[in-house]
């Protein structure tokens, strides 16, 4: 049976709660309080097609996952697809999508993108302001540059943010590059958990690809493929871990899994039972996301566009909405969604071993900021730990991470001997990978600059990135006197105790 | 018997001065040389209507405090009260008055505040120049970012201060989080003097709320009692302290009340004992205030608003009058007749032993700046110390309280376990909050945010602010992996050697 | 006889040169090679009326004081009066001295002036483009703030300089205030060598002060006189000594001298003798002036007004001119005619011992800039030391003066116990006085400032910035617990490792 | 015979390529695989004439050196060259070389440029922006400042370099100045590898002088003869090294030779034996370019012109041109094209022994940039060290050279005693100069300034700038209380721990 508009109009309140989706239609009755964006968010919808809000935020398969199948009801009919279709074609433009249009026409050839910062210029100018926001958000004050940004945009919270100062820690380390050594012949490939990497990068996680680019995480998975590099696939992706596996270039490309643990076991279980099935190759558990980021510029989007363009109010506000309950004040923003279920009460003492027991894949965890902590994580025998604090997305004011590696590097080097460490977080430059690497970094985490290349230019954005690192790694190294990876040692970098003056990398 | 508007006017001289406030007429003329703010701005309105000069920054009752009773000679007539109405509805409004009405019906809903600078950017558009000059106010050089503030206000004068290095040095403390530790439940209460309260700061005195909301102090007393945190009461209220008493939630709702001791002992123990009859719970001795600060700013207010509006001079000069006679340099601007009267020869050998005799209540001393004063406090055996230097607005490069506090940890960790450390001074955001309580202070202390919040948005705006650093303070507690005050200790802090760059914090 | 402009003009070239100043005409032809500006300048005005380039910048008795008797020709006719007279009348004002007329009509009241900065903008707006390129200038590279000055000016060369080090380097200390000391009495009032001063502060000698006002240097003299304060004259005043030992208030006003000692021994003991028979106090001797400092702003000015009004050249020029010959470029600007003849050979060995032998007035060293001639100093057994870097006007990078003074505290505190120690450069505060006196120096030095106050109001100006110095001193030691000068101890003061902002000091 | 236009148009394949230069027609198809800069930059000449691309970049004898004889085609006819006569009198100038050439009529007389600055500031004026991105790129990210740039230009890239923390270190040294020490006689001179200078300085070795000038590096070989100081020739150089020798003032000037030793010895050693016989007296072999600099500004540049000037984008494009194909990455920019054939094989084992083997001339090392590779030096034996980072044009964050040479004075000292030590790299003053020579540098080279000087005024801008820096050298060493060279002592410098604000340097 097909549904009419007017069939699903019926059921829209909270105790019969229909919606359409992609023509679709769902009964979210009994899904309402569980949804981890919050009820409210869905009775917006009631009754009516959702599509538009749903699908730029939702793996496709979402639904299907979730809900009983006798709650998926089947497809609305031929009358109600054409009546979706005009109201669609109808619908008036937002002034943010005619800008998004504008920008579309007028970027440049692949061929100018000369760094990573291009890119990024090149899709804040493409993205839609609420996928800026969530790209750029970071926890609480941002820093903001006298870069491009549309001047009324987050005028008044352009803040400073731990997410620039792991920026700009990486540029308080100098070179002391040797010379009269044979590099005409220089190698930076290396191994990740003992997967081959064209270069000493991976994919760092990063959650809905889709908000910048149909294909989201899938155009990375096909760049890092042509290029062997590996990616580390997010558990709040916006393709389903199988979805992301199957976009491989071939079948032996390996991929990471970055696992938010549920607070139900069985649950966690279930997922990791499932990237094992696909062949990924490493679970990567996130101990740094125990309370969502308090991501203010994600909060505030809304109202930006709602100020810019009262009319389409509705269509626009139910992305994100703030809570008015204080009390349920931890589920915030785009963030918000994302972390409700994740368990807060891991423990070194129970949460490793159970995972350690459950499964035979590597095990890094994703989050490390301190140097204690390094040390427990090496002591607990796990392969690897990714120095990371979430982009500075999290916790405001955390130690920049190429600064906690130094401190490990200084304080702990038999670290290094006992597992491979990670880093990720800000880093835009083959400097800043070499710089980590001299200190002992196995290899180098890089997220949003993905997340940036794979919506400016679809797959071929992605490769375009890792060009220009491989080119910029290979330069430094020859400039270091460096003709492998392992000539990459602490002493041809400096800790300096001035500050350079910093161009302005985040423009947003 | 009533008066008319021609019995006032005959008495308009320094040697019989009658005016008029709120209906009610008074001889002044034995009160003049008392006056704190010096008798040139009394005679102003010598046979004159006082109201509108009198009213923001006095205590309704003050008059009938300061005068005898024969000297309140009773109401004007009903004529008289016909004229002072049609005088007023004739007054031609003020610029400044006209922007802060226009800015009133542009306020954001409550809900869009999501931080204390969204508060501060929304008093400060609502305040008075002449409230804004003096809550913002600082001594000596004032730092101005290139913020928000009308650009022809303090073109000139906008500097850096102590007030905001105050802000600064807090950025200059990293955290070293800790993951992998249960906090899913995660209390962040605690007690100051062995009194409740829900989260680890507590209101820190500062004057003259009402020029900012006509309920001045009494919002911040109904908001704080409704979240329970504790309210420190300045002696320069707006209000009285038996009004503010009387303002709270419920009977048991704590108060603490802040002393400037009178050069005369028996006038400073006639307050105590007021203080103590009305049920305040602690006393904290003020003692960084031996001399008015110098606040340019403040002083320059009326000349800004002079040159804004010839005509009204009259108006707008006589609140804060530069005085002509160097020899008079002592009592300056508003801060100027706060001061008159404090015992500046106080000293630790008899001040301290005077007030312990006089009052069993605890003793906080407020105004620490030095680790060799803590040391001194902890000695006399003082139930509290709170390090303070006035928001900045006593003696400019005067040392952030983050970094006394901060030696104070290195130098002599044993003064906290003799006494409890409060600091205030800069604090803003809930990470604040959380490296004062990992370097000791069992509470913190926040002025002006108070200030801003109830001038815009009365005791909502208060519970607001409280509501946000609940929230911030809860997620920093669970980012560091601490479910409780008690974890948060010194080694999840460090000071780095780096400045980070701040946002535009002070804008006007 | 009276002379004509026929007869005058006759005399125009370098082998026959007369002039007219101020209605007296003069035969300057054997003077030529002597002049210490070079005689190019003087023959600009060969067979003409000088008196326009001549007066600001010369001290009234200079033309009698170095021209034989028989030189000095008498005074024009009074038609060549007239027709002077008509000339000056008709000349058309240039661009810069209609700006500095309009200014001057808007110059606020005395009162409104709170600070040495606000005194320093009205000078700024009141002085000729001339006046301030000399003031301000520095040497090498200046530091331009975004603050006051006409965009059109010194756009190019608005750069970094010692100068604003010296003042960057004050806002490095901050205070250890000390809390409950007695400070309702509060003295600060000192001695300098042995004369009483009401503050701990003395006049540094600055060259032509007839640049800003026609009083010039007597201003200062005036107003240091009412306020006991003393006062250093410059040799390069644009007063004689004489003058400005009549301008005193009372006949036992203390004044300095500041002696450049000529290359020849027996000048240098003329120029002794004669301020001894005045009854100056002490000897200043400089001795970082053994080359011109090299001020291309100074340089530049011409250059600038030139290009803002062509058609004036003439006029504009004269006052400094490049030297075209490279060979004589160590006479520069207006500052290089100042310093020839200075002996730039003096010794420690040699000069300090006939210094000695011949005056018993006390000798102080001005431009001391390293601990070691500090101690150098101390053991040649002078009566003190002035540690100066001259106003950051001579060798660009010259360590800031409270550096040096902090570095003299802490590596040879015993030279403070063995002469007395001084400092200037940078002192725009009472707080940076206090800076100073806690690490050991007696007295602070404050030059431009003065030079500002007296351009702007003249002796009312002295006094102004004396009273408010007066202020902030008394002020900011009652809050540091200091009741007399002996209070302010080096633990008062803490040298922190981060840069306050700065406020823009320098505008120009 | 000489041919027509439609002859040389016949050949215009990869196969068969003719193209004219200055008339002259030549067969260049076999060379097409040999060109540094690749051969689709010849190609798009193919048939055609190039003299306008052709010129600015190649020595005039470059075509006859490369080419066998039997290519050289010979003169185009009488009618060809009237054709091409007109085709360029037809062009229609460029917008940025009507900017140049109106930028020409305004340039100051030359004694109007007091500093190194002011030339910068006239030459980038009058450089055509492909000169201003060649001459100012650098390394990765460079920092703008908010000078005179265009806006329009490299508005996107304009960040920080280690171009510019060459600068910025020097501010980081200040001095402490002694006095009373005889310097009315004060010598600049020294020598270099045994050779008189008239100044501790040198000309640094800097490519393609022809852009800025038509006789490019000839106009420093006269400039520097006709002062006395020593020119080092770059391998890079419009001009050949015998074109360079024939325009010395006289025939002992000395001149310096910069190598880039070519991957075959024998193509090396050809070479050296050349400029032996031309009389160049040392090597310095460049161990700092095994790589080409990222140098984006330079590669940017023709989109820059292309997007203001769509319609000339033939004209403008062939110069630089960024390769399509990835593979081909390390030719990069103008730059690329001068690092093709370098040797990045070089080692301390094989090729120091090597270049000692073949030459008797002095040898230096330029390039090093680690206190272990001066060391590794002074024990090979070299006749001295240039610690140089290619003027931060190589790799980005490398150290500045005078913190590479502050870590040798502070480490290593005794190396100063066994090799002769010089720095280039940012050296803008007099000041720098002395700070270097202070630390234990025999000579400091300075090589943009140069080549700024020379494009704006030819070789008396060279004279100049020399005449200006020995001013200000004879002047600092005046106040610095120095004589000779030999009294520039470590001791008269300090390093110290804050950051001065520095002017904007780096302009376009």
């Amino acid at each position: 049976m097909a549904w009419s508009l007017n069939d699903v109009s019926q059921h829209n309140s909270s105790s019969d709660c229909w919606l359409i989706v992609e023509g679709q239609v769902y009964d979210v009755t009994d899904f309402l309080p569980e949804h981890p964006g919050g009820k409210q968010i869905i009775l917006k919808y009631a009754g009516r097609d959702a599509t538009l809000a749903y699908k730029p935020i939702h793996p496709p398969d979402a639904l299907e996952r979730h809900l009983p199948k006798d709650k998926c009801l089947g497809p609305v009919n031929l009358e109600a697809k054409q009546q979706l279709q005009n109201q669609e074609s109808l619908r008036k433009k937002t002034k943010d999508e005619v800008r998004v249009a504008e920008a579309q026409t007028r970027k440049p050839p692949l061929k100018r993108i000369l760094t990573l910062q291009d890119m990024e210029d090149v899709a804040r100018s493409v993205l839609s302001y609420k996928a800026n926001a969530y790209y750029s958000s970071a926890a609480d004050d941002l820093i903001s540059a006298c870069g491009s940004a549309p001047p009324l945009i987050f005028s008044l919270t352009s803040q400073h943010s731990a997410h620039s100062e792991n920026v700009r820690a990486f540029s308080r380390f100098f070179f002391r590059p040797r010379v009269l050594r044979a590099v005409s012949h220089c190698d930076p490939s290396t191994s990740i958990l003992g997967y081959k990497s064209s270069l000493p990068i991976f994919v760092s996680a990063s959650a809905l690809a889709k908000l910048g680019h149909p294909l989201g995480e899938a155009n990375i998975t096909k760049g890092a493929g042509r290029c062997n590099i590996i990616q580390m696939v997010s558990s709040n992706s916006s393709f389903s871990p199988a979805e992301i596996a199957a976009a491989r270039v071939s079948p032996d490309q390996a991929l990471f899994f970055q696992l938010y643990k549920h607070t139900k076991d069985a649950l966690a279980l279930k997922l990791v039972r499932e990237v094992e099935a696909l062949g990924y190759s490493a679970i990567f558990l996130t101990v740094d996301a125990v309370a969502a980021g308090n991501r203010e510029r994600d909060l505030k989007a809304p109202w930006v566009l709602e100020d810019q363009e009262r009319e389409l109010e509705d269509q626009l506000r139910p992305m994100v909405e703030y809570p008015q309950d204080e009390a349920a004040a931890s589920v915030l923003g785009t963030a918000g969604g994302l972390t409700a279920g994740n368990d807060a009460d891991m423990t070194w003492e129970k949460t490793i071993p159970w995972l350690r027991r459950v499964t035979k894949l590597p095990i890094v965890i994703k989050g490390i900021q301190s140097v204690e902590d390094a040390v427990l994580a090496a002591e607990a025998g796990v392969d690897g730990i990714l120095i990371s604090n979430h982009g500075g997305r999290q916790l405001d004011y955390s130690m920049p991470t190429i600064e906690v590696l130094y401190r490990l590097r200084q304080q702990r080097p038999d670290v290094f001997r006992k597992t491979e460490v990670y880093i990720d977080g800000g880093v835009r430059r083959g400097t800043d990978i070499l710089k980590a690497l001299c200190l002992g970094a196995k290899a180098v985490g890089l997220g949003r600059p993905f997340l940036y290349a794979q919506s400016a230019y679809g797959d071929s954005g992605v490769v375009k990135i890792i060009k220009i690192l491989e080119r910029e790694v290979g330069h430094g190294m020859r400039l270091l006197g460096a003709a492998t990876i392992n000539d990459l040692v602490p002493e041809l970098v400096e800790r300096v105790d001035w500050q350079p003056i910093l161009p302005a990398l985040a423009k947003l």
